[in-house]
């Protein structure tokens, strides 16, 4: 009935980091569009104390604005949880509402310990994502060509359609190495990839984007160049796409989509394996 | 019983990339440590053929196998979940767990639109984030001084403390514009923080890291330089944390944290207000 947005108040409460439960609560909430939903995110709490302080701050917050918070939990320690959930609130229990269920499938009970889905900073999988994030970073945009041969995947296309948030996100999530590689005008001329790809070509993806929202992005880093304008982004973009046609380069577009889509969607083709899960 | 692990299969189902649901599922499976999952992420279905062909897949495992798989899935359409659903498995619905209990919170009807959640590549956030990335990438490891009092925050430390993964991590989840600069034995001679950094004090924290464990880092790098070597480490270590104490910066120790965790930990530390969330 009414136009502006209802706002509520959402808390996120974890034992740990509370990235995962937030970015769930996030696609969750996005089912609601007619709410505003005002996200406090409280990580950490892995103790009796700090959970009784946090059921205080969300009784405090029901009683200031007269309506139930919504709190997403994932404290694995049924103690805490059920602190919580006895505070005045919709109590969305993402760890307990399915870990009796996994209990029966699998015939076991859980371990219910708290920190254990944490990696820390030693284990081999938490070196390997560091390892390709440093490995990202050395072979960005094409600076550094030696050791090449160890990349998992080498990500080519236009300047400024995507491929070094891409790159970084491929090391940070999925410990792949992502090395990228500009494709420029001089490539277009010799209607060839740069010889330097040449022996890679089996791990070699291609992003291409819209003329118009490459020009947009590039106008933010150099507005009103000849590097920004359509025209050249028009004959940049149609160049490329030939030349990874031609070399029979598998690509996307990157227009509309996000880093993760992006991401998922390459992983996907080249048919790497994930690693370490 | 048995000591060697027992085998489970688990698929992830999305309509989106799967990446929430398949860290969740990770997260939630941890705690049973006497299995080994192998998980099958499963991205981008969106119509019911596609379902359906997923149903099939579980299908033939559960039949290959001999026993049921879990599957996690975070499809909205109620339509495709019942499909999954049906088949011959443990069945883990994220999105319908939740939904229907917040819609009765809310008191409406959840759109249940697919694609709902991806704000794809053109919304506002994206654009911070892509920008945060850009900076965070100009303004790693000191190399460019300009433009650091439009930084949210940034981060000091010797070389291979974690500075470059956490800068990253912060922009590329958080949208937060995170610059990082070396701490060198310079520095520690004049016993100041750079005068680069000076007005910018507020913003500034630091990290840490135990000698041992930043010798084992450096070794990687430069095997048996004087820079890995355990006693440079201690004493550039043992330098930082003087200078920072002496300088009232703020600073937590990296050894046993991932960079999700030091990013949680920095954002609730300097009071960063989450964006467009």
């Amino acid at each position: 009935m009414t136009s502006s947005p209802i706002e509520r108040t959402v808390f996120v409460v974890s034992d740990s980091t509370g990235i995962t439960a937030e970015t769930f609560s996030n696609s969750v909430l996005s089912q609601f569009a007619q709410f505003e939903f005002q996200a406090v995110r409280i990580p950490f709490i892995d103790t009796i104390e700090k959970a009784q302080a946090v059921a205080d701050r969300i009784n405090q917050c029901a009683q200031e604005q007269g309506q139930q918070p919504l709190v997403f939990s994932t404290l694995v320690d049924p103690k805490m949880a059920h602190i919580i959930g006895a505070a005045n609130c919709t109590f969305l229990d993402l760890f307990g509402a399915f870990v009796r269920h996994i209990e029966r499938a699998l015939g076991v009970k859980s371990s219910r310990s708290v920190g254990r889905s944490h990696s820390g900073g030693m284990s081999k999988r938490y070196n390997n994502r560091i390892e390709a994030i440093n490995f990202s970073l050395a072979h960005d945009d094409g600076q550094y060509v030696n050791g090449l041969e160890q990349a998992d995947v080498i990500l080519v296309g236009v300047s400024r359609c995507g491929k070094t948030p891409t790159s970084l996100y491929l090391a940070m999530q999925y410990a792949v190495k992502a090395a990228n590689y500009p494709l420029i005008p001089e490539d277009f001329q010799r209607g060839t990839l740069p010889a330097t790809l040449a022996p890679y070509r089996k791990k070699i993806f291609g992003l291409s984007i819209h003329p118009d929202r490459l020009s947009e992005v590039r106008n933010e880093r150099r507005p009103d160049s000849k590097y920004a304008s359509v025209e050249q982004c028009r004959m940049e973009v149609a160049e490329a796409e030939r030349l990874m046609r031609m070399e029979g380069i598998p690509w996307l577009s990157t227009t509309t989509k996000s880093i993760e889509e992006i991401s998922t969607k390459i992983l996907d083709d080249v048919g790497l394996d994930r690693r370490s899960y």
